[in-house]
Formats: structure tokens, sequence, C-alpha cells
């Protein structure tokens, strides 16, 4: 293996932004991300026409506390003055420290947003909003209410349902009753969801959801602008019946009242999340007419209750790839009563709609580089992007990253580790919170095996040296403990007490460590097959997107380091961040965007893994840790 | 005026049929009315392949009990021996007195249905089911459980909806549990309903309903075979606010929970109906699965939730004129739950679904002679077919015709007077059922005032004359006496005392007669103007159907008396039945039938009456008895 160059600090920062007008919000992204990117992930709303590409110079920002190094591009768009009182371009500014940041009001009303890894989407909403004035009826035009409102209306073919009927005729009585005649037609695509008295433009929103197995996160959105209002997570309540999409399947097989619930909790969870996100934007649950949302094939299923088990069970079936003609409701959630909803399209089973909105708001399909794009879970999906080429595949990775089949395992919350570094004879912890390290975080169990790796603690076949093996040195020596007939390596003693019982310690065992080979070489199986499906190998990719929230809080000098990665220069390892809501977000915003989703499903060539001869032999070659 | 040829005999008859395999069924029908008219009606399946038009000779029925002479045809189809045997071709048996049918069952499975007056419908029901075995899936056939139903009907574009979804993968499911791969898919339009395991194919059905003012009519079809199963008729639950559309929409407008309880009446009634009829006919609810609505614009806005305050005040316009995407649970008809509804169309607020199914039923689009349908109501309307020309309106007929503003009026049930005969010095009643005379029907009321007229007890004027005008003969001039202020007609004296107090005889009043030339004058200023409108006068008319339950009972010689109806033949008017009725079943029958429905709702011209400068010209013109 070639040396690899000195790993980028790799703490996360904390950002205080200061939006003009809305409430303070603070933040926590990898270190190194721009204020741009953590502004967009996190939903607020930053001035830009580029897309973050540094040629706009609109996207501003006054680092109020901590330091942001002025950038190349920043004398360019700022005097000195500006530069000393802390202005920077977003899109060129990195947080490496914990920083305070005012962003500026809004200088144009975009009529482009900023999505998705860098993603300029022109608003060009399924969802628009008509103000008109028809004309009064009289015995000489006597057109029903229906025709008036079609003939106001030449450039759409309406479909008008009955509830859409009644609210146009009650709208239209009141504009009787007010005088002034003005109304306005709520239409999503072809579909008049509602008439409103008077002129309702200024007022439109949607929500974009990312339905995850662990968490959910809420997106409101302003389509009148293209900004984001606000943004909301919150575990998905299904946890309560398992933590993986495995475990919330076999509930169902078992129980056959399972189903039920689990659809009511996902309701539940995306209703709330709604409550939540309008409270805080000001906006009434009413104004809301559209609804997006991307979640993998079972929470689809799930939320939709269709029964999952032919998901859980080969050969991998779902009931249907799209769903047409969805309403919020038919997701429990409550905003206008016929809110309509854009559900992702899923690729296969195990390709969900997540994956095809994070192919989108990465544009897998847009651009001609050599590209993977890997989304770490219990199930790993693989796209990669070569020139005309789009291929995908998903591997069985296990729980490991979710922290299930460690011993000391944990969900990414305070007291986790989540860093995990190994100097001299030290090991110096990153913890959640300012408490106790409590378990180990899949972020940072792939960090404790490859600095034990790197320190020699574990040879190439992943085993775990004796304390007494040449060259370790004597602080980790002591480290190297048994747990019943286990070797296990302590990282951290109850009480700092290196005398204390190891069993009560937090500790990674031997077992452990081939949890995490067999993860990692399931991954690296599959991206393997396909690079070579292409033709291609590890060294032809020049970019490696990490998706999802576990994807963007890995380390990725650690993960080339245990080989789940493609071995490539770490600046092409790029943490895309929570892309399946930043595909959410772009269907909404954008009807062309949604077109390009479709194209990309009728594009994309799935590799089944299950049934390959080779699999097996690959995956005990991919086994090893690269040494 | 010329003298006109004898009346026929105006009685009422009973029939009793006996259908093979079915309970009997005991009808009323004008005297004169075929029985193969007389079984359609009621919805009592016949053999028929011509549409009773005498040439297929498949009708066949046997009169057990009374009398039917042997028509020209009947030598054709049968032996002396049969015909001694009482069997006769049911198109060219008249009914003159009660009788008792045999019918025998259906020798051939129709692929066609005759409906209407006489219209032969080509079975090619929306409504259809498809059974299909569909292939397993396997590693290398993982086509979702849509794109293989959807492969499996490449002659359809479905449309399949969430609940469909559901439907199919259940389907799918209990096929592949049981073994046997068979499921059946259930489709109207291009909108899968859903899905059923196993071959099921032999059971689809649909019902008609005729949604009235007064009467709700459901008839039950088998859309495999397109014969009628079972039929029930209920009054319209709504009665309770008001008789009549205006009443109803007055109630809306002064109560704001009047809508939605009329709404609930509405649903009510349909869904009571419909357990009727499914009962009766051994069908499960879950087998209907479209149902089709014909009712004038104010029942079908009512019974759609949608406010019918601007049906009720100029300049009377309609929130639409058709209804797309409707279920049969918007109506709050409990089949299958995703059972579709097809609802007749509108031309005007005063022309309704029920005319256009009218209009339908009788062929006024198909026939080339000049032809009035008068369909007497409180609102009577009026088609005008002419050629390639058809013409429509709606006269202000008043509630004379509903019993409602006569004094002694009552609807036509038991007790009520529904024919009036004078003859000498002598007035025999008709009533229905065996009770003594309570009140006059508004075919007795018309036939009560043709027959005075006749008798000169009522001049041209519309005068009642004095007790002793000249050639009144004593035992009328008996009957003219004073009530309060008024001079009144004593149709019937309590316990046949005429020295009775004649308040509380059954009378008709001179305000009574007033009312029923308002009523007539209307009607016939109508016609006059829609044959006006077309160069044409009285004479032209070859045909006058006359539509609905009213119309069915009115006597053609008094409504030819009294100038209701043009002074045509007798023979040429004719009592067209339930046309509204039947127009629903056509459509459930046929998608060309719905199309025909559609394509007249655009051919038909509608003459607004109420801003024409000549109206109350006309009107009193026609208000004078033609003597």
């Amino acid at each position: 293996m070639t040396a690899l160059p000195e790993p980028p600090a790799q703490d996360r920062v904390r950002i205080r932004f200061d939006p003009d007008g809305a409430r303070p919000r603070e933040v926590r992204v990898p270190a190194g991300a721009t204020l741009f990117d953590a502004a967009s992930w996190n939903g607020i709303a930053v001035d830009s026409t580029c897309g973050g590409h540094g040629t706009c110079r609109k996207c501003r920002m006054r680092v109020v506390e901590g330091d942001v190094p002025v950038s190349r591009l920043d004398p360019r768009a700022f005097g000195p003055e500006e530069l000393r009182a802390g202005w920077r371009l977003a899109c060129r500014a990195r947080a490496e420290q914990d920083l305070r940041v005012e962003v500026p009001p809004l200088v144009t009303r975009p009529k482009a947003a900023t999505v998705g890894v860098g993603r300029q989407v022109i608003l060009r909403p399924a969802l628009q909003k008509r103000c008109l004035t028809l004309p009064e009826p009289s015995l000489a035009d006597q057109r029903t209410d229906v025709e008036r409102l079609r003939d106001a209306l030449p450039d759409l073919e309406l479909r008008v349902d009955l509830p859409a009927i009644r609210g146009l005729a009650a709208a239209l009585r009141a504009a009787d009753h007010t005088g002034d005649r003005a109304v306005t037609a709520v239409v999503v695509d072809d579909v008049l969801v509602d008439v409103e008295p008077g002129d309702t433009t200024a007022r439109l929103f949607g929500i974009a959801f990312d339905l995850g197995t662990t968490t959910v996160v809420a997106t409101l959105l302003d389509l009148a602008t293209g900004t984001p209002v606000a943004v909301a997570s919150r575990l998905n309540p299904q946890q309560s019946h398992g933590a993986d999409v495995i475990t919330r399947i076999s509930a169902t097989m078992t129980d056959p009242t399972a189903l039920d619930r689990l659809t009511a909790l996902a309701h539940e969870g995306l209703d709330r999340l709604t409550a939540e996100v309008c409270a805080d934007g000001g906006v009434d649950r009413r104004e809301v007419y559209e609804i997006a949302v991307a979640g993998n094939a079972t929470m689809t299923h799930l939320a939709l209750g269709l029964d999952p088990e032919p998901l859980g069970v080969a050969p991998f079936v779902m009931a249907s790839r799209s769903f047409d003609g969805l309403t919020a409701a038919d997701l429990g959630v409550r905003v206008h009563p016929r809110a309509r909803a854009y559900v992702f399209p899923a690729l296969g089973a195990y390709v969900g709609g997540d994956i095809v909105a994070g192919a989108l708001a990465s544009g897998m399909d847009r651009d001609r580089r050599i590209r993977l794009f890997i989304d770490i879970g219990t199930n790993c999906e693989i796209l990669l992007a070569a020139g005309d080429r789009l291929l995908a595949t998903a591997a069985p990775a296990g729980p490991a990253f979710e922290g299930a089949a460690i011993r000391c395992g944990m969900r990414a919350a305070p007291g986790a580790v989540e860093g995990v570094k190994i100097s001299d004879d030290d090991v110096v912890l990153q913890v959640i919170g300012d408490v106790e390290p409590a378990g180990l975080a899949g972020s940072g169990l792939v960090d404790a095996v490859a600095a034990m790796v790197a320190a020699g603690l574990v040879d190439a076949s992943g085993r775990l040296v004796a304390p007494d093996a040449p060259g370790v040195p004597p602080g980790l020596a002591t480290r190297l403990r048994q747990v019943g007939q286990e070797r296990v390596f302590v990282l951290h003693f109850r009480g700092h007490d290196p005398d204390g019982d190891p069993a009560d310690a937090l500790y990674l065992s031997q077992r452990d460590i081939r949890e995490l080979q067999f993860a990692k070489a399931a991954i690296s199986t599959g991206w393997q097959l396909l690079l070579e499906e292409q033709g291609l190998t590890a060294a032809d990719v020049t970019q490696v997107l990490l998706a999802g929230s576990f994807g963007s809080y890995l380390a990725p000098t650690a993960a080339v380091r245990i080989g789940l990665v493609p071995e490539v220069a770490l600046l092409r390892i790029v943490s895309a961040g929570n892309v399946a809501g930043e595909g959410a977000k772009m269907a909404l915003l954008s009807v062309r965007e949604r077109a390009a989703a479709q194209a990309l499903l009728e594009e994309v060539h799935y590799v089944e893994l299950s049934d390959r001869a080779d699999f097996n032999d690959r995956f005990v070659e991919r086994l090893a840790f690269p040494v």
C-alpha cells in the first residue's frame, strides 16, 4: 500500500448560524466542510446562483466567532475592511474549528436553489398557484364553475376531482360575497388541489422528507422562492420494532398486526416532524400542498401500508417501483387535506428511492467522470457512474456499522465514541457530548480498527496481536486483555482505572473486528465487482461519494485504511451528507429533477450479487486488511 | 279542435311474472303496455336480440292467467298447441287485463341487452375481469408485482393506485400460498379496481340508480351477461326536507347544516337499496364494482355534497356538468370499497343527468323523426329532436302534478285517485289500492280536469260553470258546490253522502284548476317555443314520449284534451317509463352508450326560457283549454 497523506483533523466542529430574521441554529458538521454546505445541509437559505462553485460571489457570510482563513476568491468579493470584519464567501470557507456565523438576508429572491452536492436547481415546482378573476355568471353565461376555471387556465389540462369541485364552488361563493372576485387555484402537476378565495399566491410550501430506517428528517421549503424555511429530525419511531429493515420485516411476518403498527408509527413520525417544521417556519399546515419522500424500499412499503415480506426473502420483489396519485394523507401527513405526495421510485428491493434520490442529488447521471456512490448501512448500496453507464448493486454489510452486532456498540448519540486515535502508546477518544464514553459508534469502530491496523495491533488477517508481540508499546499492551475466552482491546477503562475488570471496560473484541471485516469485505466486493463489470480498477475512480449520515461521519483515512473504499487520494473522498433528503428537496423544487429521477431509474443497470458465482471468492479475498 | 279517437281503457293492470328460477314479481303497468316492456321496466330478464321489434322471436312468455290475444307474429313463433297453452311473443303481447305470466329461462346468454325504449345495447361494460396466471418471480425475474401485472395486460394502459397495489400484492401472496397461481384483475375503464385470488370472472355486478327527487330506484345488473338480477325502489329519504328540489335547496340556504344532512340522506337511500338488491339477487356487496347514477342536477349536487344554492337562484349555475374519477363511496354506496361511480352529466341546472339518461334510453339522438320528449314534474324538461338538431329547455311547471299546491292533492300512493271518468251524470274514480279515495294524484288531476272540460263543467278559460248552467246534468250539478268563497267540484263525498259538508269531501277547487292551467301552460309554452325555434308546428310531431313515473301514469287522451302535449294521434303518445333508470343501466352495459351520452351533451342546444321576451305572451295564450 502506498503511503497515505497526513490525515486531516478528524474532529467535528460546531457552527452557530445567525440567519437574518430567523432564529439561530447550531449545527455539527465534519471539520473541513464549507459553510455553504453546512448551511445547505441544515436548511439555512444562502444566496447563490452558481451552486457553490465560487463564481457568483453571492454566498456572503460573516464569521463573528472563530477564524476562517481568507480564500483565494474572497479578495475579489470583499474589500479589506470587510475581510477584517469576517466576511467570507461561504462556498470557499472551510470550518476547521467551532464558529459563529452571521447569514445576511437574501439579496435576490432566487429563481434557482442550490441543493445536493453543489447541484443548481432552476425553480420549476410541480406545485403552482394561479390568481384568477373569473367572470361573473349571467343568464347569457351559464358556464359551470369548472368550465369557468378551465377556460381561465387554457395552458393546463386540469384534472378536477370531487373535493376540488367542492373547494372551487366554495371559493367562488366566498368571492361573490366579498365582492373581490379574485380566487387562487392551487395546482400540482395537472391536478387541481384546491381553489382559495383571494390572492394567496405568496404562500406555497412543500415538505421534503428523508425517511431513513434510523432517522427521519423533514425540510420545509418555500416553493415561491425555493428557500428552506425550517428543518427538523427525529428517530424513526419504528425503532421499537427493530433497528434495521430485516428485523422490521420479520416483525410483520410473525405478527399479523405489526404491519399496521409499523405503518402508523411511520405516519406518526412524519406527521410530528410536519408539526415541528410548520410551527418553526410560521407556516399553517394547510399552506403545505405537496410532500416528497425519499426512503428505502422497506421504509416506503411500510409507510404505504404495503406488506414488506417479499422484500425480505429471495427473490426480493417489490410491490411496485413507483407510486402514482399519492396524497400526503396516504402517508399520514396532515397538511392540506388534498396535498399530493411524491415518493421516490426504487431501483430494486435493496436499491430504494433513497438511493435514487441520493444519486440525483449527487448528479451521478450528469457527470462523465468515474464516480462511486456508497451509502453505508446494514444494507450498503453502491452506484458506479462511468461515462454513460450507471451500475448499481446492494451489498449485505450487516449491522456492524449501526453498532448492533458489536459488543460495546451503540448508535451515534451522546456518549458514543465517534473517533479513535492511537499515538505511541496512548489512545485518544472523540466522544459525542461532554460525557464519559459509553459505547462505540460505527465511525468510531472504523476509526479504531484502522488505527489498530496502523499501530500493528491487528494484523492483515484481522487477528489481534498478543500483548507481548514484538513492537507493541507497554501502554497499549496493557489494553490487550482477555474477556472470557476472547482477546479484546480496551479503549477506555471505567473511571480511567486500568486495574478494573476489562469486562466492564469499553473494548473492541476479536469478534467485533471480524464483524467489521465481514461488513467491509461485503462492501468492497460490491464496488470491486461493479468496477470489473466495466473493465475498471480502483485506480480509475476519480471520486468516492460517501452518503447517508454514517458516511458523513466516517473518516476518509480510516475508510481507506481498512479497505472499505478504494484507495484514492483522500480529497477525492467526499462526504456527500444527507443526499437522500437533498434529492427529496430537488423533487419539490423542480419537475425536471423528477423526470431526471425517472430517467435514472431506466438508465441504471442493476447487478444482483446474491446469485453471482464469484461473489464468495471475491469476498474472501477482500477480508484482509491492507497493510 | 278535431274529434279525438275513442280513448283506450285507462286502467292500470297487474302482471304477476314468474321468472324461471327467480322469485315471482308483481308489477303494475298502464293497460296496453307490452309484456316485454313491463318485464324490462321491472328488471326481469327477457331473451331478445332484436330489442322488442318482433324479429328475433326470442321473447317467449306463457300467459297462464288472464288472456292476451294472439298477435299477427305469434303463429310464426309458436305451434297451435303452444298458442293454446298461452305462449306469446312478449314484445307483441299487450296487457289489457290482470295477468299471470311465466318467463322461461334465458336460452342464450345474451351478448346484448334490451333497455330503454326498445334500445338494443351490445354488451361492452366499462367493468371487466381478466383471469391471469402471472409468472413466479425469481432472482432472474425480479419484476415488481405491478410490472408483472402490466406485462400480462399489454392491451390496457392501467392506472394503478395505492389501494390497488395493496390488493394486487395480497392476491399474489395468496396465490403463492395456495399453489393455484390464478388471479383475477378487476378493471373499470383504465383503473385497476382490485386483484382477487383465483378465477372470479363469472361474478361481476353493477347497480344502476335512478336518483329521483321523489323516488329512488336501483337495478342490480349482472355485467357478465347483461341481465338484470334484482330491482328495488323507495322514496327518496330527503322528502323530510321538502317534496321538490326548490324546497330542498332553500333548506340548505337557511340552515348551514342542512346540506350535510341532505347528502347523508341521499347516501342512506342509495345504500339501503343496495343492501336490498344485493340480498335479493344473492350477490355479495363486494362483487359490485361499479354504479351508475342518473339524477337531476340538484339531486346530483346534494348526493355529492355540493352546495346546490347556485342552482336555485338566477343565473342557475352548476358546480360542474360532469364528475370524473368518482367512487361508489363518494355517493355513500358501500359495495366494493374501490368500486367506481359513473354519474350522468347534465346539460344545465334544469336539464340534468336524468334527462340526458332518458334521452339516451329513448334514442333521441338516433332517430331522425320529429320527436318530443317531455318529463313532467315540478320542473318539466323538454327535448325536441328534429333531424340532426336536438333542442332542450326546462319549463317551471310548479308543484301541481306532485299534488302539492292542490287542495286535495296527494302523492300516487294507496288512496290516491289516479283516474277520473265522467259519464252522463256520474263520476267514476280509479283509486290506487282497495281503499276509500283520500286525495288526488297528478294523473287524476289531469284526468279530472280533462273530463270536466269534455263534460262542459269547465269552460275554455278554465272557469267552473255554475250548477244551473245550461246542459249540466243534475247528478253533476249537485257536485258543483261552494267551499268558503270558492266554487268546487266534488269528486267523492265521504261515505258517499252527498249531503255531507263539501269541505270534508274530495273535491277540485277553482284554484286547483288554475294551478293546473299554469302548469300546463308553462309546459306547452316550452314545447311550442322549441318547435318554433325549428320552424315546426305541433302537427309535424311524429312522437311524444312521456317520461318519468308521472308520465307513465298520465292518460294520453287527457294530456291532449287539456293541451299539455301537442294534439297528435294518441298512438303516437308513448309512455316511456322510467327512462332515466334505463339510461343508467345502459351506461353500465356499454362504454359506447356513455360516449353517446357525452356526445348528446355536446350536441344539444339549450334554450333558456326565463329570459325570453315572448315567454309571457305565449304563456297567456296557452292558458286556455282547447274546447
